[in-house]
């Protein structure tokens, strides 16, 4: 670990878009280096700017190349594109910056675009713990946008709406039925759904089945019929050939402006800044429950526990007093 | 919510193995009543025998069919059970004890057999948080085993694992190859593992890539030689037909005797109780920080990260302060 010095220095780097500073920022902070809260510090004042995109869904549904046709359509407009890929069941980091994935290879000598693979399995918190300094990363180091990738499976399409200015759900014909779909949770997550590999057999039919779930949801969600509500667009695409790109990233757009219409957006990042303060907070004390010193203390409790003499809450108040 | 006088007599009619006293029970552990601390308590001195099975695999690998028949087995020896179901992708609890699920029926009318469903997404802590205390419930009803079963998506299999004296993991022909299955963390819990409809096509081909790749496994992360370790074995099971479940009861019986033998067995459940208190000294610390009174306190420190004045860090360190 390099001295604070260099942290300084790697942050002045990074805010000025140097690719392997960013890269080496983004190490430091998933493997929840010391100097953490000082590249906090440091990133603070230079945050803020840079529009979160969360994209989820099943494996094979071809997120990365959606991710990837994105990142082509901002450039295309002259945007700076961050990509966070977090993989919640792989054991593994790609700890590359650029090119460490085979479907962005096309962005991999484009300075304009950041890419890192991020693994959120073992991690302390997953996704919460890393990902949204990654993302602080990439927003100081000037991006317009940050696409954050996830499979979704378990709650990581949870955790990634909880990251995400803009969560776009999508799907692919014949991927699974509709009760699996309501049982992953997306319908719950998605601004924007996007029904992908649509030149396949049982796109409309995804579609038809995907506006009648959403529909329902809507009955049982949404009753305050006062507000003009977000409804959730579903854009069908070929991501692979670029086709129905353009009409998700004005469908994006088109929810980032209801966002800032209805003031929704700051109350969005506020609690997700909340969440992640709280993250945080919890970690500390979590980290000092497990300490060393505490080690032989919760040891005793537990061998009580399992004696029958103690019960694990009043062993919990123990601990802690 | 009853008065803690009721919780008494419930837990004291539990412990006469009373199927709805223990429905009700489980049903205010998993709500998180007020009367959780009570009933812990209660419940402490009558636990601490019962046997815990876990079983977990990709959906539509026959986890529910293999249980059941795991149930008639033991239940053909004389040993109470109880099935706790948790399916962490479902946001919904299946409060009903008893017959409420379709696979399970054989054993609705056995005053013998509990089962229980639970859903764990949306808890606060997932499965840690309110399984423990279903298992003692169970436990403490008279239970000789308990199995525990979930589908196996993100870190449920880890999960469950750490609940469970022993995990067999289960697979089924052509269920998705070797990759997947390895991405998705099986082989680093399975004491057992079951390649179940073993009479479709691929099924010794499945067995013979599984043994391959647990010998990887054990190469890498085995390299004390001086103890006799414990080499996980593959059964073949057709659940739906019985076939193979007296191996596979027989399977998971050497490995409780391996545990006993070793020491492995108390150290296995200290350390499942130690995270127990952990988790719930977190939860206390957690539920004290979201608490209403410290609502307005994060807004504003949330508020003084956005505008960059603040890093999380230090947001965190002065919610706690």
């Amino acid at each position: 670990v390099r001295p604070s010095a260099d942290v300084d220095d790697l942050v002045e780097r990074a805010s000025r878009g140097e690719p392997r500073a960013v890269a080496r920022l983004i190490s430091l902070v998933e493997d929840g280096a010391p100097t953490l809260r000082r590249i906090a510090e440091l990133l603070s004042p230079l945050t803020g700017d840079a529009l979160v995109l969360g994209l989820t869904g099943a494996p094979g549904v071809g997120k990365s190349t959606t991710t990837s046709a994105l990142a082509a359509a901002y450039r295309a407009a002259d945007r700076r594109v961050g990509v966070l890929a977090v993989d919640p069941t792989s054991p593994f980091t790609g700890g590359a910056l650029l090119g460490d994935r085979v479907r962005m290879q096309e962005h991999a000598t484009d300075p304009g675009v950041f890419i890192r693979s991020m693994a959120s399995r073992g991690h302390l918190g997953g996704l919460a713990a890393a990902a949204p300094q990654a993302i602080r990363i990439f927003d100081a180091a000037g991006c317009d946008v940050v696409l954050v990738e996830t499979v979704g499976v378990g709650q990581s399409e949870v955790e990634v709406a909880a990251l995400a200015d803009t969560t776009v759900v999508l799907l692919a014909p014949g991927m699974g039925d509709s009760i699996q779909a309501a049982k992953a949770g997306i319908l719950e997550v998605g601004d924007v759904y996007c029904v992908n590999k649509a030149d396949r057999d049982g796109a409309d039919s995804t579609v038809r089945e995907l506006r009648g779930m959403l529909a329902l949801g809507r009955d049982a969600h949404d009753p305050d019929a006062g507000t003009p509500p977000w409804r959730a667009p579903i854009v069908k695409t070929v991501a692979s050939r670029g086709e129905g790109i353009e009409d998700l990233v004005s469908a994006m757009a088109a929810h980032h402006e209801h966002l800032e219409a209805t003031g929704e957006l700051r109350l969005r990042r506020r609690a997700r800044v909340i969440a992640e303060i709280e993250a945080l907070a919890v970690a500390a004390v979590r980290g000092e429950l497990q300490s060393k010193d505490q080690a032989e203390r919760v040891a005793a409790l537990a061998d009580q526990v399992l004696a029958g003499s103690l019960d694990p809450y009043r062993a919990a108040d123990d601990l802690r007093g």
